[in-house]
């Protein structure tokens, strides 16, 4: 499963976007964010992902679960999104 | 329902507590943050919540969604994220 990487600079709107398409072709989107911003950034992302997904009459929700990953040669604590179809 | 509400100098395990406490007795909590440092705390207290809830066998996902509140004169968008159990 790709993942969708999240910055602080990202638009929440074009996010939001490629969640929706990931979602209605798998029923399931990962999105990563490390920092407060961008955790923000794929909060806001996946509030809009819903209001474009009613129109497809699909409900996600979301679970957030922490996991470490590797920049350049240091340990970060990222937040994955695993958004799912109710 | 009552609403925790969250902000960037909350500790994200006493918060968890707290959403893990009202999930064990009502099935749902309701979690509010303004800001991209609240909604940090928040995320990483649903995520530290979760793995509270696994000892109880219960299993969370949440629903971010936006809402206008009044804090003072001044409207402010905050994010609700609604807690259930799967």
């Amino acid at each position: 499963m790709e993942v969708l990487r999240v910055s602080a600079r990202s638009r929440a709107t074009a996010v939001a976007g490629a969640i929706a398409g990931v979602v209605r072709e798998k029923r399931r989107a990962e999105v990563q964010a490390i920092g407060a911003g961008a955790v923000n950034q794929a909060v806001k992302a996946i509030a809009i992902a819903r209001s474009y997904l009613t129109v497809d009459d699909i409900d996600i929700v979301c679970t957030p679960i922490f996991t470490d990953v590797i920049i350049g040669d240091q340990e970060r604590t990222a937040i994955r999104f695993v958004v799912e179809t109710r």
